[in-house]
């Protein structure tokens, strides 16, 4: 079976140096969001953390994975620029799919692929309702009409593109609404942002979320013809319509 | 295995009456359909014409489709207003994908669920390119950049609402353009539609017309949780608020 | 000057039949959405009712509306499917914008034009937090980044298509969000639905649902070249490639 | 009289090192687009260009700058990284319009701001067909069904996002289509693409051309409420419960 090759990278800060989060994910984000996926026999996975050599996605890495998580927060500004833009080629010209989590919405590459400041309006762990307004998507397969989390308040306005699908979006208790779940294609890949994920909640320990995250890894995964991969802006040097007759297609 | 349920319904009025439609497709453009879809292991399909009682869809047909397929084009007027209806909230309701081949862009259904006039500029048969513009989506899986076909022109300006998804776009010899593969969120269900398919042209018996309709019946299938189904605008009685805690979802 | 007809519809009955909101709209919604237009140099404002003759929108009265307002609840089944009809015509060949408020998410018209059922959830009057999420278009000019009302509870899931804009989303105290704000591109006209404005609620004299209605207004006026008012399906007979050339354009 | 104030910027190279382009753009691009606007009351022009003291654009002259228009081409790689994120963070936070001309689909400020790689297929100059696909866009007001121009050939696959409008797309004679005409909603400002243009040919003299060029003017210009010029991912102290309390707005 030809299997999905996701990395999951975390920034992998907080569960180093902050007691509380230590205890809630003791082998860091990466390795919870690693065990929600082993549960499907269709994936692959490798984590990778921001202090490992050449950021934990040297160029063998980074050019074999299908599907790229990132969790990242108070370490965004260490992320290398020459990282970043490899990042974004990969998703504009080869299709990688980038799934930013939570905090993520303020990651450089998040910012670079998608095109947005991603700043928003933050406040407090509160409780919120995840509101599902488009059950037909896949990434919505088998989510409840609303689900609840006790999260970081992640407010709008969330300053992104008009996103291609809105798929999630939430209410939170202090009087705050955001858009936690959006899908954005970008070059010949596609990004999907989900809110939930603060370090010290446990979001990623409901199954809701969980169902979330590996349904999005499915969706995001493409698998392109060769000929899409290297598009560098060539020229039409022959008529396609010529071309079209030697090629006989019709 | 599960398998999606598709019925390909066809007015089958052309294939019966002129001589040239009978020898590209002398068991009617339905079982042509039915035949590429056979290919599919995970595919289940029915065929329904126009001309069988209940205009080929009684209630136990239609509420036990996943997938509905149409191809219409001389008598779009006789399809009944309350097959429309049944369809429309089929696809609303229920998540039933709705599939509009070539002159099914002015069927009823395509017209009612979609919300347009469906109005395009037409002429002769002539040379079509088709370009994969969005190659990362399902439904243009396994297509090239670009394939020929040899069809009706349909040309710009086609009122239909702007797409989600606009996935192939045609380049026509004698000076016009189309949006050739659109895709539609509507209700709770997918709506695809697809050009090609003039009846005295051979197009669904070109192998990338025959991949983008099987990816497409693909795409369009969904399966919904139970409590999407019967929503018809419910009074929110108790807070959510409350629920939420009763639920101890958080 | 130019100016923009406007015709505010109004089913006109809770305003005869309720104490409560008689007091609050003495001269019906209709007249109080009339004043709030008043107070624009360039628009000409009419208003229609239900039991008016012709449901207050005869043929002479309906093309010569740029921008029809429709409010209406709880005689929806009582507009006439040929007036439903008419209406959708005007703004799908001829331009005419759209604007449903409140309950006209449910309205025969809103439902036809945009393709959707509209069902929503609703509850008890609450308190309401706007939010601006689309601060850079024509409709949200002026408007600050939250505002509050409050209203009877719409919530989500509200059964539309993906609007073009989302511009303004909501939180409502009990635990409820909506998409408040939303413009749907039919046809060649354009729709806008905006969701304050229950009968027994005093938003219309909110000042920031003034200004959105009367940005609105102008946003929905489309002055449209005659060569696009009377397209129907028209074939192409002369290659497009030997008109241009008779018409020297390039 | 409130004017829009915008800048045309040009790299400005073609005019004076090629004799073809200096005889149909003697004072430069930028001075035709210049006389464009000029017929408009309500705009106010100046230039810039690459070899002017900080690429034409210090800080005093952005910073004034309603919308930024820009056509670069031969030398897209000189425009300095810094310059590009000003431009950038003057769209995303303070509403800027930023219009790219034909080449300015491959400069480093359009790809940036928009999240693209912009790559398409180009080709000889050859017959051009664009068709109006939205009339009802205030950027295609005035402009018939379709126009022609003679033009460098500019194809799909066009690596953009999904454009939120796509209000013109384009036949070439030699069998390519492409996108002419897309707006991108980003950060708090708009973005305008309009592909006609290239230095050896004569489109900015037509006069479909030129009333794009003001309409997309007109559109790009935002007016923004002072609260949100200064957004930067605040913390939200106080809920907005409370703040709504305090502030009596309901």
């Amino acid at each position: 079976m030809k299997k999905i090759k996701v990395t999951v990278w975390n920034e992998f800060r907080h569960e180093r140096s902050d007691k509380t989060v230590k205890e809630i994910y003791p082998e860091g984000i990466h390795n919870t969001v690693k065990d929600i996926l082993a549960e499907c026999d269709d994936v692959e996975v490798t984590t990778a953390t921001l202090d490992m050599p050449d950021q934990g996605l040297p160029d063998e890495v980074l050019n074999n994975t299908d599907v790229l998580i990132w969790w990242g927060h108070m370490a965004h500004g260490e992320v290398k620029d020459e990282l970043v833009n490899k990042i974004k080629e990969r998703v504009y010209r080869h299709g990688m799919g980038f799934f930013a989590l939570h905090s993520g919405h303020h990651s450089k590459p998040f910012r670079a692929i998608v095109g947005a400041t991603g700043d928003l309006t933050w406040g407090v762990e509160q409780q919120q309702i995840v509101w599902n307004i488009m059950p037909q998507h896949p990434i919505a397969k088998g989510i409840p009409e609303r689900f609840g989390l006790f999260e970081e308040m992640y407010g709008e306005p969330f300053r992104i593109p008009q996103p291609d699908e809105l798929i999630f979006a939430s209410w939170f208790k202090n009087g705050n609404i955001f858009r936690t779940g959006c899908t954005f294609y970008r070059g010949v890949g596609k990004v999907f942002y989900f809110q939930p994920g603060h370090e010290i909640c446990r979001s990623f320990y409901n199954p809701n979320v969980r169902t979330v995250i590996k349904n999005a890894v499915h969706w995001l995964y493409t698998e392109l013809p060769d000929n899409v991969k290297d598009l560098s802006c060539p020229q039409q040097k022959v008529p396609v319509t010529e071309l079209m007759e030697a090629e006989k297609e019709f």
